[in-house]
Order: structure tokens, then sequence, then C-alpha cells
């Protein structure tokens, strides 16, 4: 048997197929085309889904199931996506669509957790339970694994960490609240960050690295000056890396997973951003005693693929 | 069969007998006398366990266990009380210490932890299975509870949501980070801040509350101010419910439990505390439409005993 995990992004709509042993198969993907109407959307999804499982010499009957996993807030039970800002989906009936061209059964849920639930199932967090796992990205999104499945809370809307408090009367965030962890350990955060110290310090290396022109700077600016010793650059780093840490150790201290992994395009600093990371989480930790393990902090392992992963085993929720 | 449960404080060693149904049979307290060594402590803790039963014309043999709630950190499998700062309990073997005069199973958890499983199982959160309980005390306590059980993490610390960050480089706290929300959301916070606004406000109702004399301020005066139509004690209770709010919301949005409970003395405020925290609360949620239901914020109701209640509990852990 097999299961089709479909990611659904503001950009591409990339799909694959695992077999039993959760190894990928196949994948693909195709534009999303976001500007379109949700039901031309949906018929690419289902088209790029028929393709694949051709391609992999297999048909509809070997598939057991379809998981799509989706920006946004969703309605599990019935297969709707709710809400889903940045592909202008709004109450939209994802299953009962697919379904008009694929007569297999369609879980959905969130992409982030798609991605936390595929690190636990076959990536970094794969050896623990409980895992909670943090992309860092255009946004900071989050998923909360326990004992390997998604935890959703009552209503379902469980692990919006991204939109925890972590400065009173902070920075504003795109969701309206001000001081979300979003608004400082965000790519887009950290990229205002940069550009705010380039502007303060004209002869740092980061303005030497994009020509002076500001616009050019992105996510890993800050961290190529300070590759190059600069000072402003350092700061800079050093104070974004203080952002994330307050909101990990937020989480750990409230429900002290055993892993903590860290996804999303900063990620790919890998030790450069971790290790100083591991050291400021601790320096915001309750009780650190020898005697008291505490969470790991690692990278992610499958990154992009972990949301097809998570969304090819969401049918498996409950049976893992 | 009968449940004994202690609720181990700073002042007194509270216990009580629950019944099958959950009904107290009786209580009782002595005073801790926290500057002994612990065996004497333990001794005390063992003869009024033994002086309760018999109270209750029970003997040893109807009673299935005991459960001793403390503060601090625990390790349950071994019924060690590994660190309680303020009783001076440095790796107490609380289980052994206990079974020299009673040989009964000794189950230990975290103070609060047993305050948040007695409002689950017979309190303000019984008809819910996922709740978190805060105690607005001294410090803020919690506990989460999921599926009626005590939250644990993979460490046994989860739930030291006093010690969620904020206030980025805040106010210091008793553990020695900054900006912890006990800091700004405690009774020990709130007298603290209606203080300063005394201070600087000489004219106010606070002063004359308490005869000018500003150490006599304590937790309910600002309440009391504002009930006089004072504008400075008014200030200083609103922006304490928002630090109040700010946490609860960030427990929320991580977590969406179906009950948040409030205890703790500052509990007793009522609606005059819950009606403003409610709205509050509401503000600072991330994803607010119709279409998902949000967790009720409610009063403690079994308050000074769930503690004990709690205590009582813990071997049913697993089994409820």
């Amino acid at each position: 048997m097999y299961y089709l995990g479909i990611d659904l992004g503001g950009t591409n709509i990339a799909a694959g197929i695992l077999d039993e042993n959760l190894k990928m198969v196949i994948k693909g993907s195709v534009p999303t085309g976001k500007e379109r109407e949700y039901p031309e959307i949906i018929k690419d999804m289902a088209e790029h889904s028929m393709k694949l499982i051709e391609e992999a010499g297999l048909t509809v009957e070997d598939i057991k199931y379809i998981g799509i996993g989706s920006p946004g807030v969703c309605d599990r039970e019935n297969g709707i996506l709710l809400y889903a800002n940045n592909i202008g989906f709004n109450n939209v009936p994802m299953a009962s669509e697919m379904q008009k061209y694929i007569t297999l059964p369609i879980y959905i849920d969130n992409d982030a957790n798609c991605a936390a639930l595929g690190e636990s199932v076959s990536g970094a967090a794969r050896d623990v339970s409980d895992s909670i796992t943090i992309t860092l990205g255009t946004g900071v999104g989050g998923g909360i694994v326990m004992n390997k499945q998604i935890f959703l809370g009552f209503n379902g809307m469980a692990g919006e960490i991204g939109h925890i408090s972590i400065v009173l009367d902070g920075e504003e965030c795109t969701c309206g609240k001000r001081g979300c962890w979003e608004a400082y350990a965000s790519a887009t955060a950290l990229i205002r960050q940069t550009k705010k110290a380039a502007e303060e310090n004209p002869d740092s290396e980061i303005n030497k690295l994009v020509n002076r022109n500001l616009d050019l700077i992105n996510a890993k600016t800050a961290f190529d000056a300070m590759r190059l010793n600069d000072e402003v650059g350092t700061k800079v780093v050093d104070q974004y890396i203080r952002y994330v840490a307050v909101g990990i150790a937020n989480l750990i201290v409230t429900l002290q997973p055993e892993k903590v992994v860290i996804g999303g395009g900063i990620s790919k600093e890998g030790e450069t951003l971790l290790k100083p990371l591991r050291k400021k989480v601790n320096d915001n930790l309750y009780y650190k005693k020898d005697d008291v393990p505490q969470a790991q902090i690692v990278a992610a392992e499958i990154g992009n693929d972990a949301g097809i992963v998570g969304a090819a085993m969401l049918g498996m929720q409950g049976k893992i």
C-alpha cells in the first residue's frame, strides 16, 4: 500500500508518494497559480496526483488515501479549508472537490503541522515521541507532536506558536497583534533587523555585501557579514538568535518536549545558528540542574519534503 | 476504599481523606515548622495522617495510598523531592521517609500540578478533558491537564508557566531570569505595581486606604481603590490584568485547552478580575472567527483544597 501527500504552498503544489516503509518513491511539483479560483487549483492538485501515480507505475487502487498540508486553518472532520490568507482560500471544501476527480479518502491539516509530523515520523525527531518543530521562514510556523501525533488542542488550533507574545507592546505582527514571536524571529524580521542596522551603520560589511542597495538584503546577509568578522552583522545575528531563543525557552518551560527541531530557510545556517541558540535557550530555562535532562535542539532533517511526508502520514494519525 | 492527600506548604501541612466518590470525608492541618530538618517535618506529616485516619473512623487498611503535593521539583518514580526552595528541601527521600511510619504506597508531585488535577477531577474543569489551572499567588503556578492527566513532559518538568518570558529584558524574577510572567502577574508583582503607583501619586485612594503606610499595601488594595473610583487604582488593576492576559493568551495560542481555570488569592476578586481578563485575552488571540470555539476562562472552584484533592488523586493517574 502507498500514501500520497500534497504540500499546497503559495508558489507550488508539491506532492509525493510514500511506500509502506515511509520511503518516498516519487515526487514532483507544479505551480500553484494562486491568483486562480479554488476549483482550478484543486483540479490541478488532483491531476498532478494522478500523473505521479501513473509515473510511479501504480494505480489509484494502490493508494490508501491522499493527505493534504495547507497553510491556514482547517476543519479536519469535514475536509474544509476554513481560512488561508496567503492563497486566498475561504471555506473551501477541499476534500469533496478533490473527490470529484479521485475517489480516495482525503485528509487535510495545517502545513506546519504536517512538517512537524514528517520530522517526527522519519526526520530529526524520529527517535522521540514528543517533539516541537519550528520553521523559521517568511513567518514562524510550528507543530507540536505528542506520542507521534499532531497535537491539536480542543478546537484544532493548537501550535500557532509564531503568535505567542514575547515583547509586550512590541513590533507589529502581520496577524494584527503586537510583540508576537514571529515579528522578531522570522526571516522577514531578520531582514528588517539587518536593514535597520545597515541604515544606522553605513560602513558595515552588510552595506558592502549588497553594494549599498539595501533592498538586496536577505536572511543570509547578516550571517555573511558576521563571517567577515563585521561587528554590525555579528550584533544583528546575536540579537536575532536571542529572539529565537526566548520563544523556544517559553515552549520548553511549558511543554518540555524531548526534541525541538529547527526548520525553515534560516535553519540552513546549521551549527552557526544552533550552537549559540542552544546556549541562549539554556540561559532562559527555569531549573537547570544536572539531574533533570533538557530538550535537545537539532536541525530539521527532511527539510523541504517534510510537508509532503507529514501530509502522506495524516491518515495514519492514531495508528502509528 | 479511601485516598489520603497531603498538601505540603511553607506554612501548613494540610491533609484530607477522600472517599470513592471523591468527596472529602475529613480534613485538617498542622503547622509545617519549615525551619526544622526534614525527618521531623515528614514525621509530622505521617502522624497527622494517622490522626485523620483515626478521626474518620478508619484504619490504614482502608486507605489505598497517600499522595503528597509539594512545592518544587519531584522525582516521581523514586518519591524524591529534588528541590524545594521555600521549605529548604534538597534531595529528600519523601516516600521512604513516610513509609517508616505508614506502610502505604506514596505518590508525590508538584503542588501546582496537584491543584490543577484537583480542579480537573472535581472542580471547575471537571466537565472537560484538557485544562490549564493557573494560580495567581505569591508566585504564578500552573498545571497542564490533558485527558484528565497531569501533563509532565519528557523530563517531568512541564507546566512551569510562571517562567515563560513575556517582556524581553523585563523585571527581574525570583528565578534569576528577567521578564518572566510571574514577575508581572503574581500577587507579589501586583503589590509592587500598587506601591509604585502610590509613591508616584501620593493623593490616590491607595495611599488613603493604607493610612499612607505603603508597607500595608496588599494584593487587594488596588482593587479596593478601583471600587472607590480611584483613577490610579483603576490604572494599576487594568495594567495588571493586561499582564495576566498576555500569559494566558500565550498558553491558549500554544495549547488551546478547553478551559483555563484561575485560582490563587487574586482569583477571589471573581468577575471583577475575570470579565476584563476575558476581553484582554481575546484581544491577544490569533484567529478569532465564530467558526472556531475558544477556551473558557473560569474561576477555580475548589480553591484552597484543590491541592489536597489533587494529591489524593495522584495514584489514580492513568486510571481515570
